[in-house]
């Protein structure tokens, strides 16, 4: 793990890093416990680790929750190079959604490709943040991601015992509905009730699919890109109840 | 309006009070704005308006969102003289539950009957407070009732321009779902996703009905009588983004 730069805003200390190729930043309390639990903090498609959905949820995690967050540039994002896969997908991608046509299909397979090579580099980067004094090896982690956050985390909570609570959402059923029967961690899901892009009932079928006892749904009026920001505030709330000791 | 009594605990103040016959509660912080938002609280089928989940949800209303906040026992609930209807209901209600047969269909048959006489009652009581100088005539009004709280909310919210956000939870789309469809107030909907008494279906139907812009599920993984504590703090949340001037 190199750090790479170090900047500071509003109590808020952000550190680039890279383990291997994978480019992060660790946003962190500029005062506060020395310790603290890890939120993973993993962006949609198309985006990146500095991206301002991610940028305002770390923000709202450090200084609202005390926590310490990661967030990478996900396979074939940002400035990471691109596969074959990554550009035949995106171009796939990009003529549906020119053409009006479905993106389900496309976004849950190409998603599976990023998430099999994501979840390995999510637990390298785990490996390394926990040799930080800061963080330890044994503190409690937590995972949030909606959109193709999901299609990565899912896999990624299935296969990592270390995370014990999971903010997600926005994801078609598919692929591997049965990974998610798997997953026993506490769960808080959201969806859009009038999403465009992926239908009601695949939505709940998702949330349904988990075995977790505690699992909560927050589905709101609204389309695909309207999810409220409110949501990002509950997810903080989430994560105190369950990574926090009491 | 007759005041009869005035305790305090806690930083709140509770005044007995009723108005024409009806018995209600009065819940203030005693200290803070001389004006605030005032929350209608109505309790669920066989309790009353100091019940526990009344008192611990007034109390968090007052303290957490510095609202005003007032209970009423329902008609034919705690001290209150009991119709045929009632004693001929709540009759058909225990022997349902002796016999562990579905008891939808006498709940929501009765709750309808209840609420055709807790609406007046509900409206003559908002009139009554918003001649008090601490709630006045033009102050925000929100609504909160699960369960029975839900089967009287929905014809009261349809047919009271004053109130302007409400949260709801746990009932069955019948009678009147089309009540529903006449509200477009901003909604947070509460629902057990394992409720052994409220289909599923039926009550993401409930929740699909209102006509709200903005609306929200928050739909818990358990059984009907395991709606999380948390669920009362999000519903204070809810009221002050929507009932408290930016």
């Amino acid at each position: 793990m190199q750090f790479t730069a170090r900047t500071s805003a509003n109590g808020v200390i952000e550190r680039d890093f890279t383990v291997g190729e994978v480019p992060g930043v660790l946003w962190s309390p500029a005062s506060g416990a020395d310790r603290s639990p890890l939120v993973l903090l993993c962006h949609g498609g198309g985006t990146h680790k500095r991206a301002p959905g991610m940028a305002g949820r770390a923000h709202l995690l450090v200084r609202d929750g005390g926590f310490r967050v990661v967030t990478l540039d996900a396979p074939g994002h940002a400035d990471r190079p691109r596969t074959a896969t990554d550009e035949r997908e995106v171009a796939a991608l990009s003529r549906a959604q020119a053409a009006g046509e479905p993106v389900g299909p496309i976004v849950t397979r190409y998603n599976a490709d990023i998430a099999a090579r994501a979840v390995p580099e999510w637990r390298a980067v785990l490996d390394a943040l926990q040799e930080l004094p800061e963080i330890g090896a044994d503190g409690p982690v937590g995972y949030y991601g909606i959109n193709m956050g999901t299609a990565i985390g899912i896999p990624l909570i299935a296969a990592e015992p270390r995370i014990t609570a999971a903010a997600l959402g926005q994801f078609w059923p598919e692929p591997v509905l049965e990974t998610a029967r798997r997953i026993t961690i506490p769960i808080e899901f959201a969806l859009q009730w009038d999403d465009e892009h992926i239908p009601r009932e695949a939505g709940l079928a998702r949330f349904d699919a988990f075995a977790s006892k505690e699992k909560t749904l927050h589905a709101n009026a609204g389309a695909h890109k309207e999810l409220p920001r409110f949501e990002a505030a509950s997810a903080v709330r989430f994560f105190a109840r369950h990574l926090v000791p009491a």
